[in-house]
């Protein structure tokens, strides 16, 4: 008998760390957070209403799926406080629906994982995506929230917003403003984008795709603020290398930049530059940001931004060709209840990522007086 | 009295390992490499050849500084063959100059990780970069090059490449062609763009550049050929987010692309969408491969293709402001021997880091009859 | 407000992998097993039958607490199969009597975990022993079983039992009797002893110390069959290093010695040496086992032999003295429903552990064509 | 062609951790220590000093092979204190004399690791021992010792010496003295072991077992002072577990175990317990300490305890029957220059790892003001 074996890590962190188990359509998706410090006031009402921000039927231009999304916390927590133990928690899989995917067992969906997960465990999994949906991803949110109670601590804040969908972007100015700004902006409408009237557009863009069975992707842009100088690693665990592999590893992104990103390619290095300069305080600060606050791996006191790129949903309401496992031609006809675009439930997951990579990086880092 | 720990990783990859110690002004830099299989014959030239791509000096469109940059192998090999235990290796350091560096012991230089390094550390480290140098990435291209012999039994190749200088970029049709032509021509000059009209453009610009004092950025492309379907994990360490953490823990990198990247924002899911098809032997592949070769994080058999962009080299020969460690506002002049680009020497790199990360996924993706 | 961080480790393994959370009084207690092969069959008759053996209140000389211990697994397995994604599983808490231990919040009974938890989290935690509760390694019996499954396919199997109970032993025959004698022997009595005679001793001096209020140790002996020579990594994961480990995390365990173990140092190296011999198939095998199937770290083909030393149960029915965690003199009263010996409970836990050791270090050492 | 690939582990620690590389017989062996505090002073007599403790050729109860096993640092150290990044190092070998093992190339000798690494990576390795060499421990010895630097900034002192040399042992009252008068004492004789008569026998049995060609083994015992209560993690990596795994990774280590060990075994718990009682000054302590310092996998605040067995080694000068590679029976010689009692010189490498074990859970231990 054959058996597939591979070292898979379902774990995310080193000294803050975070491992899911969980398909789609099983009883249950959950996971375990190791590292959060004893003693920390959890804020349940906080943790949940950011697993609400990511669930799906949230709204018209999400896919009307319902999941309620509860998180039971199952251990590491007593009164309302951490104990320094391993937190585990579940979250019940309510909305299965294994005949939505029955059309789907023999053949492979395009942009999806049906194929690469068969050669790799040689076995069809669950249908619906199973380990490779996205609902993992309400893992990360509760672990992201969690993350977030610690940095707020260090009066770290995280906020993530939809920048571009398909052509329609906002300015550029939107990165710069006050995080506490855009936060509330952004939640003011479907489309998780602070500039009013470019959302609307967007949300236009997104309705009309839907009607035509089609999807469409976008970027999201994050800033992180208040980052005190001295945090990541340098060589191998990099603050933005973490932070690009967070990223990457969420279902659909296909880019990561920092700073300025791919546009640092077209300027000379006495425009890229950022001059340090100092405060009345003598609190050392550059002129600009053009590095998005890291230099050499490590954070230098000034706002993290980075920008990540999605794909437009795989899963379209169209005709398409593809081929079953024993390579004949089908035809896949486009059903099911879906995301035509991904990007608004994706906000909260970016920031998710980017605060357990904080997170970790900050407990890392600690000074201790011996 | 105060010190300051850290959780560094000097490490990267799981089975198959790299940990790497060395400043730019040590005695040595070097490394151990972990998990390379027993019995793999060791071609030497290969990897010193590998090393030389890198190493400074090569051309007159690289810094002047001169280091042969030869590897000692320490252990592990026996009569030219892997034993299985670990490889440990040097690199001397031949060409420190502390003068090089004097001026700038109480100075932060602009888009460098002094001013960082002092944050997290608490100390003014080795002038000249210390652990931030770009010196430490030879030891990145000994354990590539190595890794590449491995690939190179499942005939599995990596080829990176310069497309991109400021402004002057090759046609997308460089990335579609095969890694052995692509090979052959980029080595046939200094800037390593296999277009030879492109790389004359290039050449040009980097040198007036460099007259100017300045320095220039660009991006690298790279193509995996013949990964096999099924390699990479999912979840947290998908193929892609490896290969975005290696590719943005190189110094200067600032983002990271797969497939389409970016540009795959633009596109409706219909279009974006590779078709799978079947040739006559039944083999399962896709029309196009604007995924770039992965799916759900895994390899789907495609080629594996992504870029890298790259900053300006923040050194630059120019007087520029910057401030010393009390915030007193200076002038630093510009000084010493540095690249006024980083790309060329940055290819083998790229291709160093891609090699470990598919090495690494190769290994930890190996079925076993039980 | 004064947080304490620690970078506790609630994972045991490196390829096959088991992450463990929960309290002896929260809802549920549980964990992820990472890899697992795909497209191994699941018997969940005998995982529940391992925790049977394990559960407390199974017969008069164990607690009479009662808890059912069934395992639900969440996610990992599809048709009774092993997927080879991480199989997460929870045990629900049914017997929560907080009163039992309401006694006891501000004490610290001797033996106990009770002080040095408040000293490590600065934080008393869930009365009755928090994480520190031995109820924390039903979760390996689990993850054990699952990996005797997997050493199923090896033709490996593991067989642990109490040799000793205080002064009364077994013979040092019952160590060179094949597993699957002293299995079906052992389990014939409540003691776990495979000698009849001598097990009926040690019940009776378990069920008179109990009576006095009071509680005994022992010794449990274990051997793992037919482990093929290779197995175990040289230097720090040693094969005896790893098991070492494994059984000193079992909660009352004080020793543990392999082969000859602490009688070795007794003899001389002329003594000592196993000489090895060939059988007619050219075989190559020892003549005797004192190094208990093990050198340099790595297993020689010979049966791997060991022994654990467990401390008599902390826990006893007499007053003691004590002091509150503000250090005054305080008698505790002996209260509640405990073990009088933790040894036959701790005879699948040893096995679980052993288990889990081999099937990671047999799941490290696979040899790939390349 | 058939590769033998595994996941060798040549680190050991989490957050101080040490990577080793290195054969007896290559040029050299050396390592890389990561996690070192920035800004610790490194006494460069004190490191050495530690390895002359360790080395061969030391006096005549030892191998008298010659090795100065000087240590050379390469990077991780600027003006004599450590700058937080890894502190790499080498130690060059310097006697190697092939013609030595010559006569061993073909076959196998009683109690080595020659057979079980032909199993295991498909080839023979270097002659006399290759990385299953102790020599390996040397590096272990130079991490220990800036473990042990870091340590004495807590006051944490290590003390390890001879207690037994088969059956000639020293009295149980040694390990209750103060380690700076046992440090003192056993470093007047060559056993290292603290009673001034006792140690004479052993000399004595040592030498008289080497005229006979023999070797004899025995226990060393170790204490460790002023370790703060609430070190150690709970679950797997229990400071016991950690102890434990350390010391059975020493070459030739047969046995562990901390407090009473397997004495407990022997006792009642209502003897076994160690009863709490406070100080004048309300410091909380136990009246015993047959626990040996820890509780649930965490310091208490007493002394850590623990005994090591090492057997006899195994390479003896006398014939002893074996076989080759072909299974056929041939007969060694009794050859070389080797030690006839490992434990003089393990003591240092007992102290080094249990430094390494103290120094790393110490370091995962710290508390934060968030």
């Amino acid at each position: 008998m054959k058996l597939f074996t591979t070292m898979s890590s379902n774990s995310f962190g080193t000294l803050f760390k975070l491992s899911t188990f969980g398909e789609s359509h099983g009883t249950a998706i959950g996971g375990i957070i190791e590292g959060c410090p004893a003693g920390l006031k959890m804020d349940f009402t906080f943790i949940q209403n950011e697993l609400d921000k990511r669930k799906p039927g949230q709204s018209k231009i999400t896919t009307q799926r319902k999941e309620s999304d509860t998180v039971e916390f199952l251990s590491g927590i007593l009164n309302g406080v951490s104990t320094g133990t391993p937190i585990g928690f579940i979250i019940k899989n309510e909305n299965q629906k294994e005949s939505d995917y029955s059309h789907l067992q023999e053949t492979f969906r395009p942009g999806h994982a049906d194929f690469t997960y068969l050669q790799k465990y040689g076995l069809k999994h669950t249908a619906g995506g199973g380990r490779a949906s996205a609902r993992e991803t309400a893992c990360r949110v509760v672990a992201g929230a969690i993350a977030k109670l610690i940095l707020k601590h260090y009066k770290i804040n995280v906020c993530a917003f939809v920048s571009s969908i398909k052509n329609i972007e906002v300015g550029d100015d939107w990165i710069e403003r006050k995080n506490s700004i855009v936060q509330r902006k952004k939640e003011k409408n479907l489309v998780r984008c602070p500039d009013e009237k470019i959302a609307k557009k967007m949300q236009e863009l997104i309705e009309q795709t839907k009607k035509n069975g089609d999807t469409v992707g976008g970027i999201i842009s994050c800033k992180i603020e208040n980052v005190p100088a001295g945090i990541g690693e340098p060589v191998f665990d990099k603050l933005q290398a973490e932070l690009a592999k967070a990223m990457l590893s969420i279902n659909a992104a296909k880019g990561f930049e920092y700073g300025l990103g791919f546009d640092s390619t077209k300027l000379y290095g006495s425009e890229m530059n950022d001059i340090f300069t100092s405060d009345k305080n003598k609190n050392i600060k550059t002129l600009t940001n053009n590095s998005g606050g890291i230099l050499g791996g490590i954070s230098n006191g000034m706002p993290i931004t980075f920008k990540v790129a999605f794909k437009p949903v795989s899963t379209i309401m169209q005709d398409q060709n593809s081929v079953d496992k024993n390579g004949k031609q089908i035809v896949l006809k486009g059903k099911g209840r879906h995301d035509p675009c991904v990007l608004p439930r994706a906000v909260p997951i970016v920031e998710a990522m980017a605060a357990l990579v904080l997170a970790d990086l900050l407990l890392r880092n600690r000074s201790s007086k011996l």
